[in-house]
């Protein structure tokens, strides 16, 4: 039998001790972390970078299939991946959680373990956080620190007609993994079948374990790159292009040939009569980086394999628009995730 | 009747531009605002203070007896209050919400109306977040961010034997307010009789509309007082000064006489047969600060009629006890908020 231990065997602050009690700084700029009213950091110089996220059960993740210390090393990532996506490196997280009795001190350990993970790949420091108990529910805050030298940030309204529409890594992944996951729970929960995932191991990673583009950003400062407008695309592709198209007051051109999908996804999408197009435009949580660059930097972007690019920036006047593999150009809708729907 | 919009006719995207239209940014220190993946900070050589508080409704709030805009002036509040407890001055906040579909448009724009009262209050901007919708309860996370000069921080473990212990302002008045509000509430739950607050207004309001105590930070940078430990009063004074005598290895003397009490709670406190000095000690939510300073500091001290000396630090071997008034000698415990249990 699995050992359970009650929280309230612990106490708030025991709580705290105990998930805290290994937590090693690795950064010069944690001055002080957990443990006081609130974390002291020094940049040095350098300017601060801030972005927080909130996870709730049973509307951003389902416990019924991902492993509490998925989930844990997940949170990091979705939440540092908005500072990659200013051009700027994470170095510090602050973390609250609320949870209810169901939840022993052995599952808070696994999705710590999951956190300290994330916070190790990274060279990110936890330095906070808050803990409290929730009537149902499992509620995940965290809110990430960065640093960047001053105005090498880059924001979602630079982007310039004739620029080049860039995107890391392949798309529609996670999309695809959840639509599989949650097919096998409604397979489960009718017939009692065992879930089969046979084959589908990159669609199912891609969802339950994604990674931040932290080398891409690497990427940048080694080359001497300076994305004139980047974010990440945790709501699908077209929408967060739109979005960029809006703030940089540009239109676009995207090329369906050029979009990045993976062969196993790809495949697992015919299967499902899927468009894998579609899931690449509109699947969310791939935690790619979209971004766009001067044709200067052409030469620079195109030797590295990690990076695509997809399209090109327009004058506002002429609309966003996708070039279909046959030839046709239709306007590009934004269909991606809508928590508030 | 009352308009209601509902939050879905707006979309995520179209809630956050109708909830941060009239945002304003008062500080240097605020490069980038709400609107991309991340805010952008430069505190020009200042060390950055991080701090982050989780509420959740029906743990840390009752929405039958808080008003929403007091709600979110004190969700503010009680999260810079750590900064200022850090001696810190607090410059940002990012705030993230989560909600049901019984929350519409107007709701969320009470909730905000506090939120933005608070940040003008305090001079503090208002500079990201995330909103979601929740299956049940509203859940607000709020970070904030401030400045100190390197190595004015003031921390928990810097007490030493014979170091003043000092309060700000009045105690136990908050859980006074909690008291009376949980009372009338469960009368008009029983009977429906309207909620008498006749006379409570001091205590209904420091529950639902407390104050951090900017003031003394600034008290400190003026008069040239540098704490040697201090923490804010969230807990109970009991709770909070076991923290610090546990983290700066020290004991601690408190005399019952010198507790800081307020005239109306005392006599509220009397007429539920209630303990005023326990309210003092135990009672939660008050959001004063607690603090330490060296002997040399009397002088400085005893001069603002917002503090209150209410004891002495002494070295570890001698415990921590409490003088009562009749003279007798008792070990302190700590009975403060214990939201595991």
């Amino acid at each position: 039998m699995e050992e359970r231990t009650e929280i309230s065997s612990l106490g708030e602050f025991g709580l705290i001790d105990h998930l805290t009690i290994n937590n090693e700084t690795k950064n010069a700029s944690t001055i002080l972390s957990v443990g006081d009213d609130a974390a002291v950091i020094d940049h040095f110089g350098k300017q601060t970078v801030i972005s927080t996220d909130l996870l709730l059960e049973g509307i951003h993740f389902d416990l019924s299939y991902t492993p509490l210390k998925h989930l844990g090393y997940k949170s990091v990532v979705v939440n540092i991946s908005d500072i990659y996506a200013m051009n700027a490196t994470p170095t510090q997280i602050v973390i609250s959680l609320a949870f209810s009795n169901r939840f022993s001190v052995e599952a808070l350990d696994e999705f710590y373990a999951g956190v300290y993970a994330a916070c190790e790949a990274y060279n990110v420091d936890l330095v906070g956080g808050d803990t409290s108990t929730s009537q149902r529910g499992f509620v995940i805050s965290i809110t990430a620190i960065g640093e960047v030298t001053p105005d090498k940030y880059v924001t979602r309204n630079g982007a310039k007609a004739n620029d080049l529409i860039c995107v890391s890594g392949e798309l529609g992944g996670a999309f695809l993994g959840l639509t599989i996951l949650e097919r096998e729970k409604k397979i489960f929960e009718t017939t009692g079948a065992q879930p089969d995932l046979e084959g589908q191991a990159y669609i199912v990673g891609r969802l339950l374990k994604p990674e931040a583009r932290k080398d891409i950003v690497e990427y940048f400062s080694e080359a001497d790159i300076m994305p004139t407008s980047m974010m990440d695309i945790s709501d699908g592709l077209s929408s967060e292009l739109l979005h960029i198209c809006k703030q940089s007051n540009t239109g676009c051109v995207l090329y369906e040939d050029k979009l990045p999908l993976n062969d196993e996804a790809k495949e697992f999408a015919y299967k499902l009569q899927l468009d894998p197009t579609a899931c690449a435009l509109s699947g969310g949580e791939d935690y790619e980086l979209l971004f766009t660059v001067s044709q200067n930097d052409f030469e620079k972007i195109k030797v590295n394999p990690s990076i695509s690019i997809i399209g090109y920036m327009t004058e506002a006047a002429e609309g966003k628009n996708i070039i279909t593999r046959g030839g046709n150009k239709h306007a590009l809708v934004a269909q991606g995730w809508n928590h508030m729907k």
